[in-house]
């Protein structure tokens, strides 16, 4: 199971490079050089395109279609159709012809070629020299960004010099023709337009009538003409360049999307064209400039600083870069998909990763954000209620996989057994409202959203024959390996602080006006708070006192044992390598479940128990899920457990970077990625979030010499910094905060230093 | 969930007959008035078509071919594509056009209708007088049969008369273009040919490459010309008929079908004609004769003759003449569907009902046949130790649906987790083998067969974490009502009782050579053997002995509890109104599982265990399984429960004939046909043949007079008479055989009457 670094990159501290062109890595390439600003996201493909295979992707965040084809096998809650994110308009694409010869580096002979992706710029930058015959040679550079500020418009330069005079022909594409993983185009023309040097193309997806449109003038050389085509303008450049000319064109983008698909073309086209405007009037340096002043930002109040370990320094500000270009809450119909904008795969849907993986970067980082990735389950609030009654029950049932609130996922082993993505969301609520203390939103949003979420979660469950204890049958928890299991502990133990953190709500704030207008529009009346308190005080928690252990779920103590070491490195991943059934019917575990409501509710639980449950199930653990190691890296940290603290976090901040899992490919692991900033923060800092003061208690790896991290709470923006033999907090803020660190509690304003640990 | 008759043919003894056209039961009918001889079925459709819905079916038992289409999702274990029986060659059609009018009895004006289909010729008849203009009736009569002892051959005759002089025109079809399931033609065209009046197209499916010749040459009057087309020719015949004359036309038909598809289409030509002129010979008089023949030997030894309940009696000899028409054993690669040759629903696979259901009336009715069923397994042992393969075991895994021996079932959740199948013919073969004693197909064919069953269970089951017992994870039992359970009783207790038997074969008949022999073969070593004893002394068999229930699986007693009477008439069936992971999380059963391992191995139980599980899980049954009523009947007549055992049988002989379950459209309930013999036969008349000696011990329902039923039992033909008063049993055949009665062991030979019930 050993994972293996496949390492090609250079190690910067703001910066991935890649020397040399490794032809071999194209794809994963793609993947990892990959922009994005919640908005949009393109991968980083070669401009000028390639004859060799590429998965060529821009992506909007939340234009998508359905499959073309209904689920074959149809039984009542499973869903007819599934959607997906859709490739959308190719808004980098180049043609570039030098002396009547096409460039491609899949057949083109080139040196000193350079790839760059700059962390303080959120630039990427790619040069090459092109031997284009024996006595000719051209310099090229491409530089690419999205605008981190204005997200609709985005820039892309190119920079080209010779060693003599030559011809050369630019032809700059807008083209929506474009396919979604390999096979079909999602795209309808609507129109195309023209307005001096602007070029145009507006077009829609094919079921969902979403609209896309992008717009684009080029700034430089050279006589042009242009053409319009079904889906695709095209404007081409012709010129000469002189020899020790240096010549640039710089390509303004504007991309709109319209996510209703109500609003008409021309109103897009004038939308878009102002702003056109104002990015020929701001230029692209001034553009970039803003850009660095984000990222600048950034980097002030979220970065990570690991003194020791350049390799883990580098991993995870790439982290913390791909996490902010992925989202950072401007738009609450936004959620996060596990590649993030960076890929095709698991469809762009968002998972319940987002509430429990990605949340707490966002809450401890921008708490705007975290609150927007909460209202997007807001905002599907009624998908889930008719998600919820496909299932034969009432309330909300938020779905495993999601684009658009429905359900995307068409297996009904995971999207009609597993409910993580309810408990999630309610323990999501609780977590902000924790941290944060926002009672509006409380109020405002997130009770009616537990209200909703407990219903469901009362009518899913079922009271056992004797009528004696409460509980859910037939479900999936976070443990994949467990397929269809009944009083899964995580399962009830997770509707179990639902209820009791939706009964505590209603207690606590019953003065509130708002509380009886969301108990009136939801219809919750005395009998059914009545029936949740009676569910929550049966739910059975399968505990042995003896041996202080939870069971994973009813029978997991008995189930026949298999030792994942004696399991020959060649049949992983499992899924593909075992006939289904038997990946079901052993006590493997694919990922953390009893272990991960121990993470969530961390301070619910002792020492004692956290060491036994960690001890038992850890050894049982494949780790088949990138979501897996940290998770179990953070509880070793606790239970003192360094050696293996460190060996389970050990590929996390380069997961993508060193394509452990062999498939970064086809994008990035996005939430994983959040989960690496967790298993420092968490981990070695020992962050504590799920009681009623904020717990810091910080571990030291031996090979480093000291790091720090950043959280902003309560309107501070908190420097922790340990070494060896310190611990220092500091903040501008002039506001006292307590904050526990280690057992103590200290009341906490500029500056407090400690020897530590503490002996 | 009270089921409805919905009865609209005549109750007569020995046929069923429809008076007057029923429209809107046209496709119902069209399955009702099924013809068939193992060899080839065609549904009773109207020869001449109609423009109306219909589902026009002609089949061959093992003529297939593969989806078109992958199953969408892979994981191992779950195959790549399904494959089903496809309709071929149509040789009934013929158009019949009459003063230039087309006959349709969708639109035509047509009176007299009658349709008889007559059980002790096999002939279906079909007249009606065509109200063609209003000086114009044509009285029409057409008569169809397939000969049960030259199976290529089908005859068809139209025979015309008019009420005045009128012209003609009759096109004689043989057409392989056609539909499967309303979808696609599987066929390609090979050749077709024409010798003097023969005319024959040979064509072969699309994958399987299989060849279906069909031959035809029309005797009767008219002007002939024919067309040849790709996968059809035809004929047609043109004339004049006069006032109250009567034309005749025969349509002499052979079909050969080669399965292998190595056979060259001159050589099925040259054959099929051989055939041909052999026919023409015959004669469709002469012909008919002989089918009169088989069935009068049917009838004399396989009648079940039942005073007093004319609707009754009429059901089960419709099944018995099905059973027949479906199956009688001249091919060990035939195997029953569950809707025999009379539509496509379920593909036309078999299930495990073969040797569950099937063989106990060809066991006692014709026991060759009972062997060639067994012998379809054997043959296809080889795909069975490939499917185990493909399931990470070893040995043979029997396919839960399959036409070739292969897997053709692609839901993972029925063909990677239900082992009824290889139980089933372990079952099957020592069922066989108790009743006959044929120790040459146990030791040639049948210890083969279980010890690859046996490995496959031995390396399917597994131990429990303390190595204290073994037994089965993640299994479906026979209730399909459980999906991913663990220790099911029923697939424990068959693995053990598997296990048992082949240990007692081996011990038994260790000295005859050829045990020596297939233990090389199956490379059995005296560790595997070892292994199997450990297997079943462990096996984990779930019995509570205080209460003397048997747990259906781990857990079940713990269960949510519905009562099935609380569920709303419109929920039924479940599947089609449940959401899909609602079915499984409750005590409801879908058809006997701890009752049907009670039934197969009835004498091992006694009769307080029988009673009590009886009790305890009759209740919860919803029997949305057409086998489910008959097994549930039987037992209750065993324990005395007269009205229930009544009330489950009331449909059992007439499910097709009322449509009790409104989906007899799709085909016959071949294997509920089955079951229906037994549910007389085991039910009613107490037959058991599960211990060292028959055994029967029969009641008689209180509204009948008397009924008599056959079985074949070593040896002789052994007819049973029951009475209110007296049981009389007679043969012909002067062996004398052990027979128990009651609890009385008789030594039967010509005749035994006895006072019944003995008080």
């Amino acid at each position: 199971m050993g994972k293996i670094a496949n390492r090609y990159l250079e190690v910067l501290p703001f910066a991935i490079e890649e020397r040399g062109y490794h032809k071999e890595r194209h794809i994963v390439s793609e993947s990892l050089f990959s922009l994005s600003n919640e908005y949009c996201g393109i991968r980083g493909v070669f401009d000028e395109g390639i004859s060799a295979p590429s998965l060529r992707g821009s992506y909007f965040n939340g234009i998508y279609d359905y499959a073309k084809e209904d689920t074959p096998i149809h039984y009542k809650g499973i869903i007819q159709r599934t959607h997906f994110m859709v490739n959308s308009v190719d808004w980098v694409k180049v043609k570039i012809v030098i002396e009547g010869r096409k460039l491609d580096l899949a057949v083109s002979d080139f040196y000193n070629f350079n790839r760059v992706l700059d962390f303080k710029r959120g630039l990427l930058t790619r040069s090459f020299t092109w031997n284009v015959k024996d006595d000719l040679q051209v310099h090229i550079m491409f530089e690419r960004f999205v605008s981190m500020v204005d997200c609709h418009m985005a820039f892309q330069r190119i920079t080209i010099s010779s060693n003599r005079d030559t011809k050369y022909d630019l032809t700059f594409y807008l083209d929506s023709n474009v396919v979604h993983w390999g096979k079909d185009v999602y795209f309808k023309p609507i129109i195309n337009f023209k307005d001096g040097l602007t070029l145009a193309t507006i077009n829609r997806t094919l079921t969902t009538r979403q609209k896309v449109a992008a717009l684009m003038e080029i700034v430089g050389p050279g006589r042009r003409t242009h053409k319009m085509a079904p889906l695709c303008v095209y404007e081409k450049l012709t010129g000469t360049i002189s020899a020790k000319e240096t010549l640039c064109w710089t390509r303004h983008v504007v991309n709109l999307v319209d996510k209703i698909g109500n609003r008409r073309a021309i109103t897009l086209w004038r939308k878009g064209k102002l702003e056109l405007v104002k990015s020929l009037a701001t230029g692209f340096d001034q553009a970039l400039k803003k850009n660095e002043q984000f990222w600048a930002d950034v980097w002030h109040h979220s970065d990570i600083e690991i003194a020791g370990d350049p390799i883990n320094q580098q991993g995870i500000r790439y982290n913390i870069f791909q996490l902010y270009q992925t989202y950072h809450g401007f738009d609450g119909s936004n959620n996060i998909g596990a590649k993030g904008l960076t890929g095709e795969a698991y469809s762009g849907h968002a998972f319940w990763d987002s509430e429990t993986y990605c949340l707490p970067f966002y809450l401890f980082n921008h708490p705007a954000s975290a609150k927007n990735l909460l209202m997007f389950r807001y905002h599907t609030l009624g998908e889930a209620k008719k998600r919820a009654s496909m299932l034969d029950c009432q309330g909300a049932c938020y779905p495993i996989a999601t684009l658009n609130g429905k359900e995307g996922c068409n297996l009904w082993q995971h999207a009609s057994l597993q409910f993580q993505p309810s408990t999630g969301v309610a323990y999501g609520i609780y977590h902000y409202v924790n941290v944060t203390q926002d009672i509006d939103f409380l109020l405002d949003y997130g009770l009616e959203m537990l209200l909703e979420i407990s219903r469901f979660l009362l009518t899913r469950g079922q009271w056992n024959a004797a009528h004696t204890h409460f509980g859910y049958y037939g479900v999936m928890g976070p443990d994949e390996f467990q397929l269809m299991v009944n009083h899964n502990t995580y399962t009830n133990y997770m509707a179990k602080r639902t209820f009791d953190y939706t009964l505590e709500v209603l207690k606590k704030h019953g003065a509130d006006n708002r509380v009886n207008a969301i108990l009136n529009k939801t219809k919750s009346d005395a009998s059914f708070i009545n029936d949740i308190k009676q569910a929550s005080s049966s739910m059975l928690i399968l505990y042995d006192e003896s041996t202080q252990l939870y069971e994973q779920h009813q029978g997991f103590f008995d189930l026949p044992h298999i030792d994942p070491h004696s399991i020959p490195v060649q049949e992983f991943p499992l899924y593909a390598h075992w006939s289904y059934d038997r990946i079901y019917r052993n006590d493997l575990i694919k990922q953390p479940d009893v272990l991960m409501f121990m993470f969530l509710y961390n301070q619910s639980f002792s020492f004692e128990e956290k060491k036994k449950n960690y001890e038992f199930y850890e050894p049982k653990t494949i780790h088949e899920s990138s979501l897996s190691p940290s998770v179990h890296s953070i509880l070793a940290s606790e239970l003192d457990k360094e050696q293996e603290a460190l060996s389970l976090f050990s590929f996390a901040t380069r997961m993508d970077l060193d394509d452990y899992n062999r498939n970064s490919n086809e994008g990035l692991h996005t939430t994983s990625i959040a989960a690496a900033w967790m298993n420092i923060v968490y981990g070695f800092g020992g962050l504590r979030s799920d009681g009623s003061v904020l717990t810091i208690n910080p571990h030291i790896p031996d090979f480093w010499k000291s790091y720090r991290f950043y959280i902003y709470y309560h309107g501070k923006h908190i420097g922790i910094t340990v070494t060896k033999n310190d611990l220092t907090l500091e903040s501008e803020a002039d506001k006292t905060i307590d904050i526990k660190i280690g057992n103590q509690i200290y009341a906490f304003r500029n500056n407090l230093s400690l020897k530590w640990p503490i002996k």
